[in-house]
């Protein structure tokens, strides 16, 4: 049981990267950002993060000096079936411990690799090696288990891969039960995460520029491309205390915010659509042409899509837009494929063709290359059609110093937020 | 002038980044990436990254310890003019040097502020402040100047502000011309990063094992889901040196793995692909089904797409494949939405349809439900048609563990891949 009485410098978590791919730039680091952001969730000080290389004598160097820092160290990266995956026998080699073949972890990866034919178990049995007391911190996705390991009194090390998928269902699992289990935590922090589109992160901390001095609970903007966040951190002595605190908070923001706030948590704007299409008992079609088939895949990336989702068409070049989807040669020519009729038409041509109750479209110019004398890159116009004759077009102009990936995921976002907020007017 | 006579341990450069609000998750480490890439790029050895808080008491226990590590430290963050911006306030008292107000700071910062009547000038004046025997790095876009220091014999800090569009100019425009001309560039260091697919990485592993163990030039394995990378890392005394150790290693390991290796550097599975179409003047359509939108949008996020890629239909119920693909409902009733002949069926209706030269179809079982009494979760088949009547297909079982999202992205570079092979294997 690790204390924690108000936490001294000791009683810190440390993030320690091993990769050399971090330190010749050819990654983005983007684990430590995400556990990072994971302690402070659950409320674990936090006060350093090393990165080193595939080393097994500068790794080594960081280990003992860890041991004088903090009390828990979580390492990420290392733990693969190759030469240069160092960590486990870089660890046990440290604390002079023996590593240990375990059966099960052997086990579970022959029936992993059983599908790939490529002979390549002899390499993968290293990852079978782990240090004697050690727990395992399974793997569903992958072949690479973690430990958590205490090797001398007040000082435990949690291991994780560093393909971040495997990484996050490892760390929700089974790390956060662990922490919260052999942590003492006399302080608790419960936070909620709200979710925003359509303001920027300016106005929204105008907005509640009062509630951004409160010292407890804390509320802390995030912005990134297109979306708002703010975290409401609450701190007392038990949950219900928390609870207290943070419910008036969240209640204020979403009464100040309206329609702005779409969510809470892990809420995104395809879920959402989704659960208002499917209370509705309501189907959806895409027909987008900038996107590229970005728009539908947002939508599929959510479990149960196909209870609303119908299909769509990602009609990039102009044939497709007459061909699969009615859109006229006279309107194309007329105003162009950029243009609020063209993107009416596709909506209505999807709705008509996919058979379903609504419709999206997009049609936009993306860039880098394909700027009209009329339209700069970063126009982009979206229609929506629905049932009872509803017919909507949004016309945007992103900044073009947002990159051919930032204007397709903004015309995503907004296409997505304008769905929502039809849909919620009409409710 | 720093000695750099083959790099021991204590020649290299270690990065600091400062700020809070890293460590609380907020912000992503972008700036460590960039400059640890423009060190591999000028050949400086680098063996270690922090991450520390605004924390001056924090902050002088790292300094303190790189001293002994490196000779050159690189700073980001803290520079700004709040109070929780400690970075050269901490230096200076560390190394026990007085700070000066700087003259020509001063009229810099108050020149960049006099369009902004907000009266911010107070704090800024702290900017000007630098240690004694500091040279400056100006700060074209910001009021934050960085310095060039050598507190103690063999050891020289360069700071710079965390905001990465200043950083990066300030880096370009006064930190290369110095390390150039200070360092005594006697190694160089050139990578190259080699691109597989169609492999596993212990697979790929086992068939350059005894390269793995080069010291020069190095190779080193990466992998992420359902790709691999191989880095090449040569070391000399001139570019040519490092060039003439890359290159023989380089073709060595593309003799080896041959169609397994699809390209070096930048290069994506569906940049390839989009290139090797435009070679031959030939287009590609896309239907997909379980993949919903993914495979197109992988394709468009390349710009120049449209040069060969039509556009597509997410076929996601099985209306769509009837109505928009053709596919026949004798089909689909005997064998299946999942199978060999529906998907040959899609691919031909989009070639037909979409009046492509090429066309990819997928469809298949992602999950979490859908699971049928022959087909368990994880069964996808991809169909290939091309000129000539060519016709592909290829089933797929990937493993239900990697999750929805997993199967989607498997599915994608899986299909890639395939049209690649089936390309080259006509050229």
């Amino acid at each position: 049981m690790v204390r924690n009485e108000g936490f001294n410098e000791k009683d810190s978590v440390e993030i320690l990267c091993i990769g050399s791919e971090l330190l010749l730039g050819n990654t983005l680091n983007t684990n430590s950002r995400w556990i990072a952001e994971e302690l402070a969730s659950i409320g674990l000080p936090h006060y350093r993060q090393t990165v080193v290389g595939d080393n097994s004598k500068r790794l080594e160097k960081v280990l003992i000096e860890a041991t004088t820092r903090s009390h828990i160290l979580i390492t990420t990266g290392g733990l693969g079936p190759t030469p240069d995956d160092l960590t486990t026998q870089t660890l046990a080699k440290t604390f002079n411990i023996e590593l240990e073949e375990r059966e099960e972890i052997l086990t579970d990866i022959k029936n992993k690799l059983q599908n790939s034919n490529d002979g390549s178990f002899s390499l993968n049995r290293k990852q079978a090696l782990l240090p004697k007391g050690s727990e395992i911190i399974p793997n569903p996705s992958g072949t690479a288990p973690g430990i958590i390991w205490q090797p001398i009194p007040e000082f435990t090390i949690l291991t994780f891969p560093g393909v971040p998928s495997e990484l996050k269902i490892m760390w929700k699992d089974t790390a956060v039960p662990w922490l919260k289990s052999h942590i003492n935590f006399n302080t608790v922090l419960t936070s909620r995460t709200l979710q925003f589109a359509g303001i920027s992160e300016s106005l929204l901390a105008e907005k509640v520029s009062d509630l951004l001095q409160k010292t407890n609970p804390t509320v802390a903007p995030y912005a990134s491309l297109g979306e708002v966040k703010l975290r409401i951190t609450a701190k007392g002595d038990s949950f219900s205390e928390t609870r207290n605190l943070l419910t008036p908070c969240e209640e204020e923001i979403r009464q100040r915010l309206g329609l702005y706030c779409y969510g809470s948590d892990e809420d995104s704007l395809a879920s959402v659509i989704i659960d208002l299409l499917r209370k509705r008992k309501e189907t959806l079609s895409i027909a987008e042409s900038c996107t590229g088939g970005q728009l539908s895949a947002a939508l599929t990336k959510i479990p149960g899509a196909s209870d609303v989702f119908l299909g769509g068409v990602v009609a990039y070049c102009n044939n497709l837009k007459k061909n699969l989807l009615n859109v006229s040669t006279k309107t194309l020519e007329q105003h162009g494929a950029v243009s609020s009729e063209v993107v009416l038409e596709m909506a209505n041509g999807a709705k008509k063709n996919l058979e379903s109750d609504w419709a999206i479209s997009i049609s936009g110019l993306a860039g880098p290359s394909g700027r009209t004398q009329t339209k700069p890159i970063g126009t982009v116009h979206i229609g929506i059609v629905g049932p009872e004759k509803i017919e909507a077009d949004y016309q945007n102009l992103f900044g073009k110093h947002l990159g051919r990936e930032g204007i397709q995921k903004m015309s995503v976002i907004r296409s997505l937020d304008n769905l929502r907020i039809l849909l919620l007017s009409r409710s």
